[in-house]
């Protein structure tokens, strides 16, 4: 990848990049010195039960590590042995250590689906705040002020309301400037709600000799709904230990965002390049490829990589069982896969497609296949049949009125050339 | 001393009593236990150069001892370890532990004049902030909200007027709340300035588990010229290691306040109780006592504390000797006591009195006795003349007319009977 072409990687879908020269000026360096960059991201303590909104976050590490670089999962043991001390926020108890070890290791199970461990340094912030000195808390606490503090939205917002700000959670945000300092990092990654605390690092770090971190966040992902933010109490997500069939049915049929939040979603939650995803939407546009498939194509690479691309192939199957048994009712002329769900379904008409399509972009089309090559594939072992019957010429084309159009044991849709 | 007595004792001349009612409710537990209460007062680490404006305080400390308490002499050493980290306040330089004992040293040199040695803990806070944990830091700074350290009036209007304020400088008051926690102490002493930092330790305690302490401000000493606070800039002050000689005339002749002013030296400088000092004023104000002599009084007092009865005597007689040569222009008939400053002075006019007054009331008038039967002691002993003639009559009177008074070799005065 050329200089610009990883700057386009690292920074598809951010919302902030304070600032993209300094980015580029470090990945220069990094190139020239062979020394990978420190990319630190810090986590609740809390246990963690990730869905696809999390990934945003932790495939933005991944890319990184797609580069070369080092990554530091940054678990924030200090403040979780801490809890709320002031007992206001009950989401917020005092952890045992043996709790954020466990905790930890959940993460690890979930998040190492994306990363890859053997770039990935999980560390725990306490390590270097437990033996801090109290004078050396003092001497970070004097280097920020209150009305910089202020400026941090939420706190604002309460002080004008007159709703009490605790002195220690002015300390928070000095406590995670600090781990940037300890881990002398390049990279500072968050949410966009995380902008004002990465921000701190970035202007603590010169005051200890450090080149100010750059700094990047990532959007809240929209759920399934097209509305809402993500979130499992809103019901619009997709969890990431949730079985490859229901994040795949989830996927392909829950989804009821708009075409753009399609293309956010391709350009958040896959590791495509920005030009792949434009590549994409031209295909899209010229009616190469239908808004189903693009769904099944997202839920494919999403499924493979928390259940592997085999169980994401299945899944996808059985979703599409359960498709042309709506389109069918029932009545499919091949063995399929119906989930219970299924049955009883009105039956619907066939999916029209263009007579004299090649039934090697056809199979593209509807799903059947993920690539031209694989089509043909499909095609030369005998996988594929019209009406039943194998089709052998691999520029076989879709003839005019219905056929059953099957690859496999399981792939199975009425198509009607027209 | 009754209890109203203690309680009249121990805030005679104070600012603020938050609250008085606490007060007696700990000096009746105290007495009812034999446990004496303990009084914390806490004091810069800086290279101490009192005057008597400082002594204020200290006296209050010696009230509380002067009735059986336990008093803390508590060196802010932990701050004075760090200084200002801000760099924004040049007087706040780190302070090396070396530097704070010698400190410590000077500070006990100077207040051990007035403060018991033996009733005086003298103590450092680095010895409970030293090896605090990092958790307990922040466990300290989420009992206070920002909205309650703006109500400082010095944070306030350094917000108002955008001028920075550190977030450090939050901690300080914790820091000095927290020493009171840490000594249980049950009662603050402070200087007006401080009575926001007290009461913060006065609100913290409770969630400790303890009973909040009860804090207790003494005013700033208006200095000699009686109109700024005293200080040494100023040069309108007695600092407390000046010769005797030096204290005595500073204020007996460089005192310019109101009668009103010396009735507060009266209070703040010395061990008078409230009844001993109204005593005193109706006495000035009945004309038995005039306005030179109780300055001579205050200052014999004041010089005694940090030199002696005996040198505070020599150093009265050192000083009336330098009023004579200006009353006599240096033709003094008995041997004198002369300052070089003395040198060539004008003669002044020799001060008048009623003729018939008692000599051993004038004697006290003078400033030659100290009382009335100090006086009829010194004519008894033979040791009063008028123009060189023993006085033998402890009823004899001042004649008509312009005579030399004399007690002992050193105390000679022109006085003119009218």
């Amino acid at each position: 990848m050329t200089l610009d072409d990883q700057l386009a990687y690292l920074t598809k879908g951010c919302v902030d990049v304070v600032r993209a020269a300094d980015l580029r000026r470090k990945l220069e360096r990094s190139a020239a010195s062979g020394q990978p960059l420190t990319v630190k991201v810090g986590f609740d303590p809390t246990a963690p039960d990730l869905h696809l909104g999390h990934t945003v976050l932790i495939r933005k590490m991944k890319h990184f590590q797609d580069l070369g670089h080092r990554v530091v999962f940054l678990i924030g043991s200090f403040t979780g042995l801490i809890g709320d001390p002031s007992g206001r926020s009950k989401t917020r108890p005092p952890l045992t250590p043996e709790e954020i070890a466990a905790n930890a290791d959940t993460y690890k199970a979930q998040v190492f689906h994306i990363l890859d461990p053997e770039r990935t340094v999980v560390d725990f912030n306490d390590r270097w705040f437990g033996p801090m000195p109290a004078i050396e808390w003092v001497r970070l606490a004097a280097r920020y002020n209150v009305a910089q503090m202020l400026e941090r939205r939420d706190f604002r917002q309460r002080f004008e309301a007159g709703q009490p700000i605790a002195i220690h959670e002015f300390l928070y945000p000095l406590v995670q400037a600090y781990d940037s300092v300890y881990l002398k990092a390049d990279v500072e990654l968050g949410g966009t709600d995380q902008l004002f605390n990465l921000n701190v690092g970035r202007d603590l770090m010169p005051s200890y000799g450090l080149e100010p971190q750059v700094v990047m966040t990532v959007p809240l992902l929209v759920g399934l709904d097209g509305v809402e933010k993500m979130s499992k109490s809103l019901g619009n997500y997709v969890g990431v230990t949730e079985p490859a069939d229901v994040m795949m049915r989830k996927l392909v049929e829950d989804f009821r965002g708009s075409d753009g939040l399609m293309w956010t979603y391709f350009t958040l939650l896959t590791d495509l390049t920005p030009g792949e995803v434009d590549a994409l939407r031209t295909r899209f546009a010229a009616g190469e490829v239908t808004a189903t498939e693009l769904r099944y194509d997202l839920g494919r690479r999403i499924v493979a990589d928390f259940h592997g691309a085999e169980a994401a192939q299945e899944a996808e199957q059985a979703v599409r069982g359960r498709h042309l048994l709506r389109q069918t009712g029932g009545a499919g002329a091949a063995p399929l896969v119906l989930g219970a769900e299924g049955a009883g379904v009105a039956p619907v008409a066939a999916e029209d497609h263009p007579a004299g399509t090649l039934l090697r972009r056809l199979l593209v089309t509807v799903g059947f296949a993920s690539s031209g090559s694989d089509a043909t594939r499909k095609i030369t072992q005998g996988g594929v049949r019209l009406d039943g019957e194998v089709v052998s010429d691999v520029n076989a084309m879709l003839p005019a009125g219905e056929v059953t159009l099957q690859a496999g044991k399981k792939q199975v849709l009425r198509v009607r050339g027209v």
